[in-house]
C-alpha cells in the first residue's frame, strides 16, 4: 500500500536533484577519500559560531535555571528579542519606524516564508518569482496549495525582467518574492530595479483590489562584496515584507532563528502580523527556539560588534570567491562574477546541458547542482561553503573538466 | 484591503477562546494583582528545567565552538540524537525493534503532527479523533486542506465510543488520532480499548485499500498517577505512529524538540519515514533546533535518571491534582478524577452552559477554558501549571462560584 499522499510522492521525485548530489557525494567520498572530492553542492555555512554566540551560550545555563526557564513564551517570541530585532531591522532596512509590533521571531527564514504563505495563500493562489530561484520556494507555496510562477531573468546578466513580471500578475497573485543577494546567481538588485518593481507591485495591488506583497527573502544581505548597497523594499513598495535569518551571519543555521518584518507603512497591519503569529502557532513551530532567541538577543545587544563580525565573514567569502573565479577563468568556464552570496552560477560549456556538465564534473570529483534545479537550465550552482584549500585543490579537476 | 487570506481570517475568529481567556487574564492581573487571579487557562509547564538539562547546557559552549558548530545537520536530526531516541522509544513503547531509521527528530510534537499531516493528507482527506480533543488538531489538519472529524466520547466517563469511531471511517479517512493521557479529560485509554481500536483501524485499512494510521500523540505519557500503564499503540495496530515531545517531561517546551516514530511492523516504511523527513524540510522546520537535540541526547544518555526525573515531576502534579480535587469537592463541582496529565475537565453545574460558567468563574477571578473549545460543551478545562499556593488560594473563589 502507498504509505504517503500522492502529492508528497510527487514532491519526493521532483526533489531528487540535490539529494542525488548529496548521495553521490557520500559514495564518492567513501571511494576516493573526503579530501579528494570537491563538494560545492550544499549551501551549508561552514564557519564556526562567532565568539559572541559562544559567550552568550556560556551564560545561558544560569539564566534559564528557574521555573519555566525553558518554557513557552508568546508565539511571536520574547518581547526583548522582538525589541532587539526591531532595532536591528530599523537600521538594516533604513526604516526607523519599525517597532517590535511589526515583526515576529520565526524558525529561520524558511519557517518565516511558510508562515507568510500560510497566512496569505488560498489553494490556487499564485506566487511570482524571478528565476533562477531557491528551489524550496515551490515546495513552500505548494504546502498550502499555492503555485509558484517563475519569470526568467535576463540571460547571463540575471537582471530582472520587470515587463515579464508585470505580465505574470493575475487576479490570483498574492505576492512576488525576490532574494537579493540572489541564491544562486549572486546578483544584487539595484535601487533603480527595486523602484520599478515596487511601482509595478503597488499598481497591481490597486488594479486587483487586494494586496500583492513584495517579499524580500534576505539571508544573504550582509554578503555584498563591493560595498554595493542592498536597498530595502520598504522604501519602494507599500505592501512589502522582509524575511531573514541568522543562519549565515551568526552561524546559527541549525538552531533555526529568523524573523518576518512587515512594512510599517501598511495601514491596519496588526491584522497581518496577528495572522502571521497565528500561522507560527498552528504550523507547529509554536515559537522560535528559546535558546536561539536568547542567543540572538544577546548578540544584537551590541549591533556594531555584530556588524564587524559580518564584515569579517564577508572577507572570508571574498577570498574564496576570488580564488574560485581565478580557477574558473583558467578552466575557461564562463560566469558572471557574483556581487554577493557564497554562490557562483556559471554557464555550462556550449553544446552541453547543465545536467550533462554536472555529470562530467562529477567524473572529475567535483560536486555541483544543475541550474535546472533552480528553474534556470544551462547553468550550474557552486556553493563555496568549504575551506579555501578545497577550492585550490579542485583546480586540476576544473581544468580537466573544462577541456 | 483584507491583508490575510479568508481562511486565516476565519481561523483567527475560531481561535478566539483561549486567546480571549489569555487577554482577560492579563487585564485582570493588572486590575486585581497577579496573586489575586487564579489562572488555570494555559497548559504551559511551570517547572524549572531539570539539573541534567542545565548541566548539558553548561558544557554546550565548548562542544559547538568549532566550524559549523551550530550549522545544519541532516533533516531527520543528528544520528546520535536519533539513536538515543530509538533506545528511549524502544523501552517506552515496549518495542525493541525500533531503530534510529524508524524515527526523526521534530520541532516538538506540534511540529511532528504537522509533518505527519503534510505527508499523508491531500485536500479533503479526513482525520478522525475522539472528543474532547486538543483544539489545535483542527488547525493542523486544516493547514493541508484536511478535515477533522470528531467522535464524541461517552458522557462523564470519556470512554472511547469505538462503534462511533468505526462508523466515522470513510474512503477519505487517513488517520485516527488519539491522545492518552488525554488533554483535556485526563483519561488514559486501557489496553482493552486500544486493542479494539487497533483492530478497527487495521480492518478499515484493509477495507479501503489504503493505510489508516492510528496516531498516538503522547506528550503526557509520563503523567499517569496510579501506575496505570499507558499501552503502546504499536502492539495493537500495524499502521501506527507515535508522536511525542520533551516539552513536559524535560521542561523543554520553548526549545521545541519532539519526535515521530513509525511502527517497525510496517513493511517498506522507509518511504513513509523519508516522506516525513521531506515534510520536516519543506515545512521550513529544516531540522529540530540543534541545541535542543544536543540537550535531549545528553539527557537520554542516562535513561534511568530521566525516568527518575519524570517520576519526581509526577509527584508534584499529583499533589496539585489532589488539592484541586479537594477544592472542587468542597465547591460541589462534579468531575472525573484525572488518571493522568495536569488537567481537570469538570462539568459545568446543571442548567448552565460551559461558557456561562467560565464567565461566572471569571467574575471570581478564576480563569478556565470552556469545553466548547475542545469539541465537548458542558465541561471546562483547568490546567494545573501553577504553584500549589495558587490552587489553595483559589479555594474561596471556587466555593463562591459553585453556589
Amino acid at each position: 500500500m502507498q504509505l504517503i499522499s500522492e502529492q508528497m510522492a510527487g514532491f519526493q521525485s521532483k526533489s531528487s536533484w540535490i539529494r542525488k548530489m548529496f548521495e553521490s557525494g557520500i559514495e564518492m567520498k567513501k571511494i576516493y577519500g573526503a579530501d579528494k572530492v570537491y563538494d560545492f553542492s550544499l549551501g551549508s555555512p561552514d564557519l564556526p559560531p562567532p565568539p559572541s554566540v559562544i559567550d552568550a551560550l556560556r551564560s545561558m545555563a544560569d539564566d534559564v535555571d528557574k521555573p519555566a526557564g525553558l518554557g513557552y513564551m508568546p508565539n511571536a517570541g520574547f518581547p526583548g528579542t522582538r525589541e532587539a530585532l526591531a532595532k536591528w531591522a530599523a537600521v538594516e532596512q533604513q526604516t526607523p519606524e519599525i517597532t517590535a509590533d511589526d515583526l515576529l521571531v520565526t524558525v529561520g527564514a524558511a519557517g518565516g516564508l511558510n508562515c507568510l504563505f500560510r497566512t496569505i495563500l488560498m489553494p490556487g493562489d499564485e506566487v511570482v518569482c524571478p528565476a533562477p530561484y531557491f528551489v524550496e520556494y515551490g515546495f513552500y507555496c505548494g504546502n498550502y496549495g499555492g503555485v509558484l510562477k517563475p519569470v526568467k531573468s535576463e540571460t547571463d546578466t540575471f537582471k530582472l525582467d520587470i515587463a515579464g513580471i508585470k505580465a505574470a500578475f493575475t487576479e490570483k497573485t498574492r505576492c512576488l518574492i525576490i532574494n537579493s543577494p540572489n541564491n544562486p546567481s549572486g546578483v544584487i538588485y539595484t535601487e533603480a530595479e527595486l523602484q520599478e518593481l515596487g511601482k509595478a507591485v503597488d499598481e497591481a495591488s490597486e488594479k486587483f483590489g487586494h494586496p500583492i506583497y513584495l517579499v524580500a527573502d534576505e539571508p544573504y544581505r550582509f554578503l555584498s562584496f563591493n560595498g554595493q548597497p542592498v536597498p530595502s523594499v520598504f522604501k519602494f513598495c507599500k505592501y512589502s515584507i522582509v524575511i531573514s535569518s541568522f543562519s549565515k551571519n551568526l552561524g546559527l543555521a541549525g538552531e533555526r532563528v529568523g524573523f518576518i518584518a512587515v512594512n510599517p507603512a501598511i495601514e491596519n497591519r496588526a491584522s497581518l502580523v496577528s495572522g502571521l503569529i497565528m500561522a507560527n502557532r498552528i504550523l507547529g513551530y509554536v515559537n522560535a527556539p528559546i535558546l536561539g532567541q536568547k542567543l540572538i538577543q544577546a548578540c544584537l545587544a551590541n549591533p556594531q560588534a555584530a556588524i564587524d563580525l559580518q564584515n569579517k565573514q564577508l572577507e572570508v567569502y571574498r577570498k574564496r570567491r576570488d580564488l574560485m573565479a581565478s580557477i574558473l577563468d583558467e578552466a575557461g568556464i564562463k560566469y558572471r562574477m557574483p556581487d554577493g552570496t557564497f554562490y557562483f552560477f556559471p554557464k555550462a560549456p556550449d553544446g552541453m546541458s547543465d545536467v550533462d556538465f554536472v555529470n562530467k564534473l562529477q567524473e572529475h570529483r567535483i560536486l555541483a547542482v544543475p541550474g535546472s534545479g533552480f528553474g534556470y537550465p544551462g547553468y550550474f550552482r557552486l556553493a563555496l561553503c568549504c575551506d579555501e584549500t578545497v577550492i585550490e585543490n579542485s583546480r586540476e579537476s576544473w581544468i580537466a573538466a573544462g577541456k
